[in-house]
């Protein structure tokens, strides 16, 4: 595969494949009413040391919404990252799942937020002004959107002043494995412990077909999660389909060393990059994901090579995304190229 | 499989599991920009024998409300039966979907609309009328939530009043397979033919795993959908997978195989029934779910030997549905077991 | 005034013209910080013998589904008769408020609901199933749309089965001054010592120009009502031009002065049409609305003499308002010319 | 009158408190079916030279959210400045009444959008583009939240790169009137002909009591509005005392007197400040708002004179607001009194 637009193109991971025909073994009850539901919700209050509230769905910008939903009032705000995937990329989810709210962009470099900047945010006299949309919760994204990773104590330090001006936090994990393995901590540690309220777990991207999970770290929290599930058409009549890829993912370690090998192709990427003149990396390289700026003839080149990415908006940047399955000798074929590309020389090896 | 409680509690059939397998089989790029999902529009333009705007999603709720999103205004009013699960078993999301469109709930024997009714409810001066929501979008569900299924003249009256009322006619298929097999025509016949403007295709419950099709049959009437299906968190990045289950469905009859076996075994099931003293069908049989009426110690009697069902609210009325994988041999045992029942005798054989 | 439309056709009564007068002069802080908001507040509270949180808004519509909105979740379910203003006449402004809650429109003579009515509503088991909006409201007109008006007895009993459902109690009383003089009891009698949770009070109808006001009796119930009346529109710069007018309606018996003048009137023309042959009044007579079935040509020979009233759809039965300023002569020459016309001799006096 | 926080602190004018009591002097039919919201819409379609649609409502609020549900899909974005009152001091309406679609705040000095920020922000490749709000409207307040106004080139400058992005354009016009007499050009020329589409043309602020009116220029995008208004609870029944007020307001050139007075009384007023050293007049003064910088005694001594004004937050800054009933002789007390705290003298004047 040398496609590496997004780790959303890839297949499903064997051992997820494997644990859907499992759960084909037989008839079960509906909507979450069946074992290998029940045992999910087990599976991920041990992996998270505590006690949770659990609800799977098949869908990032689902899993996103629906608990900002839970803990967001119509009037309310939730203040993200000017480039967070709430904000930018879900056409206004959160907006329809919470009745209207407001999300409020702000500022940073590589994608995080930091206290200076919520602090100004927060320092508008808005609490208990009619007039204005009211302080919810803070979303953090994790790993964000320029591959980079917040570090435990980033986190803890945004959560209190959130949970001072009484915000809750979520954090959106789409990528939370990658940013668990590149942390190397626990899962408790990277959320409730830094004081995360609700993650939203994603296992799609890192090998899954279709499957995430809101967890409530509170269960209070999430008193109204299951009906707005419902009538957001998102609780699967045959859910156990989609508990059965978050168990296997769950199980032995598949998310973290899945992770650890999309991490590690783009370590193996970025390095290999490092040695081309006229190539920068736009932000360290923390998980998964590379923002890489090129001569404009080795992006071209690469291209009609066949390799794939995406180019962003108007300027010598590309966005490289390593995956659960990328294979070694693409990244290495994709270094070669543009080594040969970047001085002038013909390409000798095409994606 | 012993369980009758609904055509959800089912496995996938192996068509789809293996069209899951071979969708597999590489990477592809998301959210719809795949081979099988363009493979996919033109098997739907085929079977319906016109060029159709078609958007797969994964559940029942997703594919009525979004349906009915796109073809009703905020302040409209969606016309239905009060039984339709639209109106009673989705939480309110074509509420959520339209932004607060109202349901307008009507009666009729057998979960069926007539023309007297639909007449009666529209001769109402509310086209216009600013104080009203206004009448939008005429809902049926084929096959009926009661098992019934509108014969093709029946719709085609419906429908023909609805547009001359300026309404649209939208169908939430999510059995109109088995209603398809019991009237024997072809799907244009069954749909746009008649009057149907949107049908909400259904393939979970007759063997996908979690599989749905929105198909406009004016193309027009889509142009807000994919806004609507992302904003809604039902646009899949592995769209493939949803695709793939689709169009197997579509492929070699599937879905019209499935659905015969399922209501073969709904009409051998009320065939046996018939025979018992104080059995009683509710409504007619046509598709695959039958109402049965039977003295109280039969009902208590067939949970206790293990088989499964539903009880309808305070009553001596129990839901039995077949699917498209029913064991003829758990029918006959169910069926065996509720005549012993009836004629006092012990139950010799358990589910 | 010979124009029985509605008591919406009405002028302003002058005692709320002067207060607007008094209002003006001079400046004031705005949003309801002002001196005229802070007495009616206390005006309010002394009236209803309790403190309440209260929100002046300007129309009936706004009053009603902004406070069904602060006490019915998204995925909430609202009881209501099938006629009730909320449900008919709003064009799905409660919807709209609530973010997609559902009204549950239930039958019952003269507009009522009764407690065997309500207990079969709320026998289903919704509570707490996920697949069903939940019920959270019940919402009494009061006087009702039909001209009847609750006991205090039936408004309790009503009351009890909803608390005991954990529902709320909403009150629309657009017309509570017509009702509150028909029971002739306090206030708090009519409302919360009956179980009344929430008021909705009109003044608009009864000699104000647009003045209305939500009523919590537990102001724990308001928390985001100040967000929810901004963010709809509702909170005027200059809100002591709508709280002058209540506060004048509520001084020196205005309100009750005004709604006796208008029962009063209804009465005197319910008896005098009694005594027509073929004259009947569909509904008991109990506050200012008369509900009456005339023959074809006398209710022709009305409109053609001047009178203003609405036809009901498609019968022999009109609707006839009176107001705080009706006219006992027009109401005279309302019941001779309908005598008149009723016995086939000419209308010698027109309106 | 020494209240300089807002122009909506204000008593109502004269002739609209006449006009008030003219529309009082007999029944009409409700909902605007009366002659004066008849007449309003035709001296409406007088001052702007071309037949309009227009609606009036009571509030700001009502009229920007109401206007821009009309022309902005729920999957909308609508582009204003990061200062505009729909963006800040709405409490989310156009969230509300949209349904869910986004604002994108942009940046400009003064609180005036520039070609190079609208372009750059439309440069994004988000036209049809299923995961991004889907650009709808421009939304340009006149004057400006600074009190700024914009020049005719420059509203036909941005409307022209809104129309071809395919945008709308609309105008937040509660301080219409003092743009309008600063620009000293007609109303045509100022909206419609410079390519505005929509006006939210406010009174309230300018001698109203609550008096608002949204004009579509082309009628056709209005089609929906009837039922927006109605069910927001903004349809008025005794619509003839909003509708009075407004056309109080268009006779006679009053909406301009007022206004002429207030930019006087404002430009007297920065003129008197202009001469005191270390004040500064933030943004220039081309309406009826000033934001001037002065010391901070000379802050802290006008407020403890008694003179009323709003702090801009944390900073040395003040807001002062004139109004059309301001009073040359308080402007010159608050000149006087700011000259003599800035030279260190006793305040002779108090307010």
């Amino acid at each position: 595969m040398h496609n590496f637009c997004s780790d959303n193109v890839t297949t499903i991971a064997p051992e997820i494949m494997a644990a859907l025909e499992r759960a084909n073994s037989g008839p079960a009850m509906p909507y979450g009413n069946d074992d290998i539901t029940r045992r999910l919700e087990q599976r991920v209050a041990e992996i998270f040391e505590r006690s949770v509230a659990m609800f799977p769905v098949a869908t990032g910008t689902a899993s996103n919404s629906l608990a900002l939903s839970a803990i967001t009032p119509p009037f309310g705000a939730v203040f993200c990252h000017e480039m967070a995937h709430i904000h930018v990329d879900e056409c206004g989810a959160p907006e329809l799942f919470t009745g209207g709210a407001k999300l409020i962009p702000l500022g940073g470099s590589g994608a995080k937020l930091t206290p200076p900047v919520l602090n100004a945010a927060l320092a508008q006299e808005w609490r208990g002004n009619v007039h204005h949309s009211q302080p919810a919760v803070l979303s953090l994204t994790q790993a964000t959107e320029c591959g980079t990773v917040y570090r435990i104590e980033e986190i803890r330090a945004l959560a209190e002043i959130a949970h001072a001006h009484r915000l809750l936090v979520h954090m959106d994990g789409t990528r939370f494995a990658n940013a668990l393995v590149s942390l190397n901590c626990s899962p408790a540690d990277a959320t409730w412990r830094a004081g995360v309220d609700v993650l939203s777990l994603g296992a799609t991207k890192n090998g899954a077909m279709a499957a995430e999970a809101m967890i409530f770290f509170d269960p209070a929290m999430a008193a109204t999660v299951g009906f707005r599930r419902k009538r957001a058409g998102h609780l699967f009549s045959k859910m156990r389909f989609v508990s059965a890829q978050m168990e296997a993912y769950l199980t032995d370690d598949l998310w973290l060393r899945n992770a650890r090998h999309a991490n590690a192709m783009a370590r193996r990427m970025a390095d290999g990059l490092a040695k081309i003149q006229g190539c920068r990396l736009v932000h360290p390289r923390e998980a998964n994901l590379l923002f890489v700026t090129l001569p404009h003839r080795v992006i071209d080149g690469l291209e009609q090579a066949g390799f794939g990415f995406y180019r962003e908006g108007g300027v010598r940047t590309i966005r490289l995304v390593t995956a659960f399955n990328t294979d070694m000798a693409a990244v290495d074929a994709f270094v070669i190229a543009a080594q040969q590309l970047a001085t002038g020389g013909p390409v000798t090896m095409t994606a």
